[in-house]
Order: structure tokens, then sequence, then C-alpha cells
């Protein structure tokens, strides 16, 4: 593939790069090592845009959303969100089976039966499954029963596991790690992306800092950098991003303006019974009110100057 | 005045507090030495707006544009300017003539005479102020030419500067510290309006993170966050919150979804040669087209559910 | 086992602790779901101390000295540092080969080809061997092979990770995350502890901040208070710590007198040809230097009041 | 002065500094206007030594002690330090008497009656008194009652009052700010050199970061790289940099192998009853030990290699 001045060496990790660099005309292979390459728009001008089938696409042209709850906890509550969803036109679930958690004795999801029902409740409604993996082990586990692998904030330099889903034919969305730089989670889709799985997403959910009024300090910043660096749709978690609840709506819309390809965040239909984030969680009402406002707010977006 | 089930004593500075915590009836009074009162929302609850006089209002009901250079250079670069705002119905205008540095050899700005002139020539187009006041001794020197001190992030904490600006008639804009947290900025507020000046602007500007890829990170958490808190009005400077000029318009659209009241920003008419902070500055034409976006979204703002 | 007025459950991993709070006089079990108890110095007020066979103990008594380079990189590399690490008493070597790196084009060590041969030269020279392992099936791999696992600053919260090295019968050296908290830290360690394994060691290696003039931001200030927190032995990495070969000493010196139980840094017959990590690392005049004032420096620490 | 290849202009603040680089064999004058010269090392090769008289000096040579509460509360707690400090040995006092405080209903010291005694008490028994000046105002005020100015770390980047302290002939500690980088520390030091007045001293206080398990972040890296950058004494302040009684002596003796020139640390008769700092305060007995400990360690520091 060649842009500009320079080409660029696509899937050939097993060959040891130095030997390209001893070739004729090739210079700058340094630099390809310390670096992103094939995640840059410098490389790839067009936008990426991903196709889940059905109909169901994330990236330019449409506005993602992604809702659901922290943790799958049972078919009665996966029904209810699913009927949310459903009912206004979402078509993307997130929930998680696999919880990282910073103690062992919190609840750590209900693992691959979850999923499982997870699987077959989504394809009877037409909805398509994100859902995070947490080891190189879940990979082919959880392929056949998940639309697009989230690599969560602690996994996000995990390279073992993004060397793994390099070789899988599912999207992945990679989350920005707690304390992660913009670099270094275009480095992580660089990992991905060279092991030959081109399906990715970018998502901020918020970095750590020294401000304890919000969870993370949710970085809107990183969208428009992210989205001139990379040609790689971004997804903007206000959930985690800011942690509190009655905030969340805020910083979805303005992560939409911020010029995000997609949001997604946590609903349940009792937050205050959730088995995990409910803090962060919006009910239904307040996800349907939400839904609504962020098309509203898409629409203008593709309208202004 | 009282609230809710509390009294909160005001413009009492010269009174021992403890005094008033012997009295009969009262407690809390230890917790109030620790925290801000005076601007929270749990004491007056209605959203304060400042009217500048001439029309020209900041706070609920409005969206403050405030535009304009880094630092006044020239007459006929504030000519410039001020024509710009004038066109696109912009009534206030930023522009530093103290100029905090962090090199003793860089520009330090006009001074009181860059001032003068800046005063006379705003007063003939109907257009306030706003600039930058770094020490007590200025206070009273630029009083009568300025029509909003702002305090610079690195004097947020510059408790004697706060004391003086409690004893003034005119509105005054804090910035948030550099690395100042949320609770911070509200007790830097709360320093002003102890000593007996309300009118009070809280201003986000991004705060010091590990990130290199932006100048600052523009914390919007705080936007919802310092609304919920405080009565006080909040205006977004995308400018410095990211640093990079392509992206401040995405910025400034960002923070007023996420609640602002107002948005101020710099711009210049050829930014590459300001005499400083050129990199984030907009030319005329990129700011008349935010000007109207900001608009759109601020007339959106209000229709959303 | 008993201490104070609390009971605390070990080993217990499988029963739902809600049953245990339901007994007679049980309280305060929604605390222990939430944080560190097993690791903690309430729990067991000595501290531990490693014995890794051979005379080699990690723990309050004796100053563990671990040196090596960032990377084992051949046979004659390995032979020249054994070499040093015996003629100046130092029993405990460090050396990657499986190496986490930012970036997929960079060198990821030597794999498992080079473990064997880094143990049988070890174990023929009575060194004890020191080496990260990035992932759950590397775990029994690695077994036969390794003294001490170390858990890299990535995978700090790789919480599979931690629970596949709960069950192995190794020693567990847990480097603190890049930006991860202290208590962070400590609920990492609880998780191999109370997966059984509790051999542990904590590693302070430096956190993210603003900072840039080094490469990471030791916190001492975590070596006291891991102390009093944890029974656990502590160790300072002032070589990612600072990132700076020629203050590496001074910080390494430092962490002596902050009450650390060892130091592990990098060492190089040749820092400037090192495979990774040259820019931090000393070459054996320097380390030889080093380790002679380290034990001047632990020597006094025990004489002083 | 020369040194090296270049040429450093001193004291010519009034001049603009553009005619100067137009002087045949000039250039890099535009890299003087960004950074710090005259405190650098590379201008001054030699260690500066500040000799406040009586046999007092701050530098290389000697460990300098600094001990005092963190505010002045009355004379009698005064003489209580001060016969503390003179049966101790130590001939430098700390203690303030204009206090900033985050929130204006804090006790904010005794103002110029304080420091008149402190003075008088100070000089009947041959100590030195180092305190906070906050303002340009108090600058004149203070002069003839200080013998050394302190800038807290609210102030490192209030320009005034380093501009202020420039022309004054009593030395300067400048603290680092709250989350000032170590070039900002330096900048604001050169602010005060340029200005005429080279008796400064740097002073490592900790930063903020993400860690709340300590007040600050002490930064000992900082010290052997403000060291190596610049020929000014460097001082810690452990009371500020950790903010934890018990553990405040670990980070001064840690302070003095990582270079320190000196330590600050707050003592006081009874911490719990201190007007201010109490819980970072030690009282007379862990005062008195950590002396005796801080001479030991400066001595081993002389022997090592």
């Amino acid at each position: 593939t060649q842009h500009a001045h320079y080409v660029v060496a696509i899937g050939k990790k097993d060959v040891d790069i130095r030997t390209i660099g001893q070739l004729p005309g090739v210079r700058d292979v340094h630099h390809v090592s310390d670096d992103y390459k094939l995640v840059s728009r410098k490389w790839r001008v067009k936008p990426t845009v991903l196709d889940l089938g059905d109909g169901v696409t994330i990236g330019e042209g449409t506005l993602a959303l992604c809702a659901g709850p922290c943790s799958i906890e049972s078919e009665a509550q996966m029904e209810k969100v699913m009927n949310h969803l459903v009912e206004n036109g979402v078509r993307l679930m997130r929930g998680g089976v696999f919880k990282p958690r910073s103690s062992p004795y919190a609840f750590r999801g209900l693992g691959m039966d979850g999923l499982r029902d997870f699987h077959r409740m989504a394809r009877e409604r037409g909805i398509k499954i994100v859902t995070e993996v947490m080891q190189v082990s879940q990979v082919e586990e959880m392929h056949d029963f998940v639309d697009v692998f989230q690599v969560g904030a602690r996994n996000t330099q995990n390279f073992n596991l993004l060397d793994a889903l390099g070789g899988v034919d599912k999207p992945v969305m990679i989350k920005r790690g707690i304390s992660g730089t913009i670099e270094e989670l275009l480095s992580s889709a660089e990992y991905v992306f060279s092991g030959g799985n081109e399906k990715l997403i970018l998502c901020e959910r918020g970095i750590r800092t020294f401000e304890t009024a919000s969870r993370n300090t949710l970085d809107l910043n990183a969208v428009p950098i992210l989205k001139a660096k990379s040609h790689l749709p971004v997804i903007v978690d206000p959930s985690h991003g800011i942690g509190i609840r009655e905030y969340v709506p805020a910083m979805a819309l303005a992560g939409v303006l911020a010029g995000a390809d997609g949001i997604v965040y946590e609903t349940h239909e009792t937050p205050e019974t959730a088995a995990s984030d409910g803090a962060q969680t919006l009910d239904f009402d307040e996800s349907a009110r939400l839904i609504r406002n962020l098309r509203r707010v898409y629409q203008l977006r593709g309208e202004l100057e």
C-alpha cells in the first residue's frame, strides 16, 4: 500500500523489520518501530466504517449508540434492557460477563453461561453484542457469541491479548488506558491492526487525574485529536468518563459535538440495584431521553458549517 | 439569609467566626471554615446573572461570547478585532495587557498604556473588556478601564489578589488553577464573594495531566459539576483547553452542550504573527464560522428535553 | 487466624462471602469486599520474609539486591552480567525474556529459549532469577525456570494473571501500575494472596505524572506507607523510577533510607548497545560502586535511632 | 561572564534583548527567552553557597536544617521551639505569619506583629528566620525582619512577586509549584536572578498526583535533576511532601541521600494543638531524633564513593 512518499509494510509480523530497511529505496524504518503507522490517517485518508451486518455500522455517516448494564445479571434483566433498546431503535448492547475488579472479592460476572444467554437473546432481537474480553484464552471461547470484543482500560496494554485479537475476524473496541496517552491508544490499536484485524474502534473513557469530584476526567480533547490522527472510528463513554449519573447525558451530548462517531453508556431498569456501577447508570426514562437528544445533536452536527 | 435548615453568615469577615459558633442554635460552623458556602447552590438556588450594562449579560438565558487576542499589541490590531466582533454581534472582548509568562525574558504586555487605548476604543464600539489583573496594586489602577477582571490560572490561589477583588464593584472571572480542583476553584470564588463582591464568573480552561498531545486537558466534566454545585455562571476557554487551533471549535461547541454559559476564545487577524499563543488562535473566518455554529448549538440546547 | 477484635477468612474464594456475614458475631464483611485484608499488617503484624533457598531471602533483616539487563540478549551477555553479580555478591538477577512493548514493532524478547538458557546458567552460579510473566499461558510454561515471577506495571491489574499466580508456589513480585494507587497495588497483591500464594513482593517503580524531566516520578512516599499498611517486602526500582542513568544511584540510595527491603536496577556491560532501556542502565563499574554504597547505607539504617 | 562557547547577558532587564541578538557573533538569543540561563550550571559550574551571617550557610559543604511550626502562634510557642532548636544546634527556623489558605475562613496568621516578635526572639538566640511572603507589598514591610523570604507553592508563578524579590538583598527560597515542573521552578528562579538577586534556594515539596494515600507526591527525582541542571542549593520539605507525621523522618533521610543541601520540616511542642498542619508536624522528641539521624546520614553521604 503506498501513500504520498512512503511505503508501509503490512502484515509482516514474522519478518525481521531490519531486512526491509536494507532494501533499496527504503528509509525511516527505525521510526516505524516506535510509532503507529497502519492506524494513521497519513496512510489511510478515508475514515474506516465497520459493517456489523443487519444494517448496523460504526463510523462516519451514522451515530452509533450502544447501551446496556455494566454487568449481565440475569435473563430477566437482559430482556428488560433489550426491550428498552428495541423500542428506542438502538442496535448495540453492552454488558459485561467477565468483569475486571480491583478487589478479588467483588462480583466478577456470569462468565460464558451468561454470554451464551446474552447472545441467544440478542440474536432473537437483532441486537449486536459488545462485551469485554479479559484474557487470551477467552478470545476463542467467546468468539462465536460476540459481535464486538471490548478491550478494557486495564488491558489497553495487555499486548498478548492485543496480539490474539489481531488474528480474529470480529471488530475490537479498545478503551483508552486508565492513564493512557493518545499515542499509546493508537499504538495498542496498531498491535491489533498489524496482526491482520483492521476492524477497530477507539474509545475515550476518561483518564486518571488529581480531580476527585468526578470518577475520571473525560478527555474530550482526545476526540478531535484521534479523528485527525487516525482513520478509525472514535466512541465516547460518558458513564465511566464522569461517573455520576446526573451528569452523564451532558457529557454524552458534548461528546457528539466533539466529533465522536458514537456513544456507549450504561443503563439499567433500576440503577440502584445494579450489580456494579449503579452510580453512573441511567434508568430507562433517562436513557430514552438521552437517545432522542443525541439524535437531535447528531443531526445538527451535520448541518453546522 | 436563611435557606433550608441552616443560616449562612455573609460579609462577616472581621468577626471571629467562633463567636458565632457559640450563639444558641448554631452548629456546623467548623465546617464552614473548610468549605465554600456563599457560592454554593445550596444557599442561593437561583442562577446568578451578571448585568454588565448596555444589554450585555453573563449567565442563564444567554450564551456569552468573548473573543480576542491573547495579547493587546497595537491600536491597529485592536481595531481589526473589534470590527470583527461588531460584525458578528459579539459584545465581550478579551485581550491581555499584563501577561504572566513563565520566562522572565518573554513579552509581558503593553501595560496600562495599552489598557487605556483598549478601553477608549471599546467604549466607542459598545464593547466590554475582559482582561487579566496580576497583582493587588493593579486592581485600583485598572479599575476604571475594565469591565471584567480576569484572574489567571496561575493566580487562582493568589489569596491577596482575591481579597482585593472582593472589595471591587466590577465582575471577576476566575480561571481554574493549572492543576486546581473544582473545590479549590469554588473556594477561590468564595474568597471574592465573602469579601463582598458577588459578581463572579467561573472559567474552565483545562488542567495539567500527563497527556502531551494537547496543551492542557479541557475538563468539561467540570461544567455540569460546577453548575450543580454553584449558582455562578460558568465559561469555557477551549483555546487554552486544547491549545491547537484546528480543534478549538469542536471543543467550544462541546462546551456549550456540557452546559456552559459562555465561551471565551482567542482570535487574531493573522494568528501566525500574534505576539503570544498564535498556535491556538483562530483567524477571523474561523472565528465567524464558530460564532454562527455556537449560536445554533446554543439554540438547540434550549430545545432539548 | 485471629487478630485484635476481628476474624479474617482466608482461602475461602469459592464461598459466598455473604453467608459468612450472616454468622453470629460477624460484622464488617461488606468492607472486606472493597479492600485488601490478607496482605494487611492489621492481620499479620510480623513482616513477611521470603526464603528463596540457598541462603537467599527477601524481607526484613537483609537488603535484597537484584540487578541485570532489561532484556536477556545472548549467552555471552548473560555470562558477563552473572560474573559481575557473583563478584559483587549479588544473588538475584533480573532480565526479561518476554518484553511488553508499547509498539508492536519493537523487540519483544527471546522467549522460552532465552529463559531456559538463563535458568541453566543461573543455576550453575547460584543465582536466582526474577523475570516478567505476561500472560496466563506462560505461568505453567515458565514455572520451572523462574525463581520470582515479575508482574509488570502494565499487568498490575491483569486480574486473570494474578489469579493464575495465586495458584503457584513461587514468589511473585508485583510492580505498581503505571498510574496505580498504593491501594490498588495492595488489592492486586490481595488477588494472589487470596488465591493461596502468600509469597509476595511489592515493587515501587515510579508513577506517571505531568513531569517530563524524568521518565516516571519515583514515589518513595509509597515505601513507608506500604511498609506500614502491609507485612509484605517492598522493593524499589530506581531505573524505571527516574529513567536517567546518572541519577539512578542517588534514587537507589534514597530508596533504602525510605525503608525499602531491596533494590532492583538495570545493569549491562555496555548500556549504549543494550536492546532496550539503555538510557537508564548502569555499566558494571557504576553498578559495583552502587552495590558498595547501598550496603553502607543499609548498615547505617540499622544503626539509626 | 563567559563560559564554554557562549556569552550570557546578566542584569540586562531593561534592554531589549533583540538588540543584543543583532550584535556580531551572537546567536541563540531566541532560545534564551524560553528558558532559564542564569540559574543553569552550564553558565555557573560551581555550586552556589549562601552565607546568612553568624556562621550560617546554605549550600554545598553543610547540611542546612530548618525547622519550626507551620504557623507562628504566640511568644510562648516560639520560645519553646527556639529552645528546642538551640539545644539541637539548628540555626534556621521556619514559621508562617502570613498563611495562604484555600478557604477564606481559615486562620491566616499573625501578620507583621507576629513577625516582629519572631524576629526579636530569633535575634536574641542567633536563629535565622525563614518565612513566607505572599504579595509584593509585603516585601518591603517584611524586609528587615526576615533572613530568608519563602515563596510558597501557590506563588511559584506569581511573577510580580518574583520580580519584586529580584530587587532585594535577602535570600529567597522558592517552593516548587503545586503541579509545577522542574523547568518551571528553574524559570521562576530565573525571574529573581535576572532581577539582580542571586541568593536563591530551590525547594522540592511534593507535587499533585492522583495518589490520595499521601498529601502530595514528594518527587525526590527532582533533587539530583535540579542539582545537575542548576548551581543553586536544593532543599527538601518532607512535611508537605508526604503530609503524614510518622513517615516524615524516612522521607527526610531519603532526601539527604537523593542529594539535598538541606531539609525543612515542621515541628511543634504539641502537634495535636497546632493552628495548622498538625497532622504532618513532629513533636520535639521526634524532631531531635530526626536531627541526629540526618547528621549521621549526611556524614555517610560524604564518605560514599
